[in-house]
């Protein structure tokens, strides 16, 4: 498989989880919270899946297309490890749906920065929550989902924060 | 449809393009020729598609992944205004499939750029040779190829040299 063949499959994989946890969450009140902007490519798929929610974009500057800059009151800028401390206290327990995918291009370091982030994370959920990841995330309250079908076991990841 | 719905299709697109122009050159001699390196993925696949052709590539400066870094002796590098006239010399009519995506993310600059760039490519090309490009490409000497089964016209551009 070529590296264009694996990008465009981790894309579908993508674009798969979050249209699955958008059902998901349908009867769950809460914000939307982007870990990562990057292209913004990501984040403009979630504003259309999600018109009606507070999307709040976590990253460390703003790099995006201009069409995909969330509005100020929305980025939560700085270093992920210090900014989610810090939003705790008002975001504590009122995500519906966070999506990680830092992409750094180096997955060691991803899987790194996820297992650093995820105790700053998932006390940002509320139960029943869905985190959709690109790697892979352990930690106990969260119960890992059947991805959509025809996606690859590993490819991306799905779960549910315990009720 | 999402930036990220959009980006998709266009890989999508560009892989169908260029499996399909795989096909279409079996019979011809000649190189293959990927004008714009950029992050190597889609010269990834290329070689995966053409292991026994020998693969030039054109690049202001390389910026590709590690794994995706074309030999010393098969980049051509530089201003591709100045190169492709310069490569005229060895590399005219010896072309059988030239792959064009510069992605500079700005769609009416990548068409202005394709039409500079295109009396400078043509006469590297064979006859019966394909060119493959993301922004069309006008001249008399291109027929346009129908695309693969389920590609929006526009999406994508093929074309074959007259023989």
């Amino acid at each position: 498989m070529s590296r264009l063949d694996s990008f465009i499959r981790r894309l579908e994989a993508q674009r798969a989880c979050l249209d699955r946890a958008a059902e998901l969450i349908r009867g769950l009140d809460g914000f939307v919270l982007e870990l990562g902007l990057g292209n913004g490519r990501t984040y403009d798929h979630l504003r259309t899946l999600f018109p009606d929610r507070a999307i709040y974009v976590c990253e460390r500057q703003v790099a995006a297309h201009p069409l995909c800059v969330p509005p100020r009151e929305m980025l939560i800028l700085g270093d992920m490890r210090e900014t989610l401390n810090a939003a705790r206290g008002w975001l504590g327990g009122r995500v519906a749906l966070a999506h990680f995918d830092v992409g750094t291009g180096d997955a060691a370091r991803n899987q790194a920065l996820a297992a650093e982030l995820t105790p700053r994370i998932v006390p940002l959920l509320c139960p029943g929550a869905v985190l959709a990841s690109d790697p892979s995330i352990d930690c106990p309250d969260l119960e890992t989902l059947t991805l959509p079908e025809g996606i690859a076991p590993g490819r991306y990841h799905l779960y549910r924060r315990q009720p």
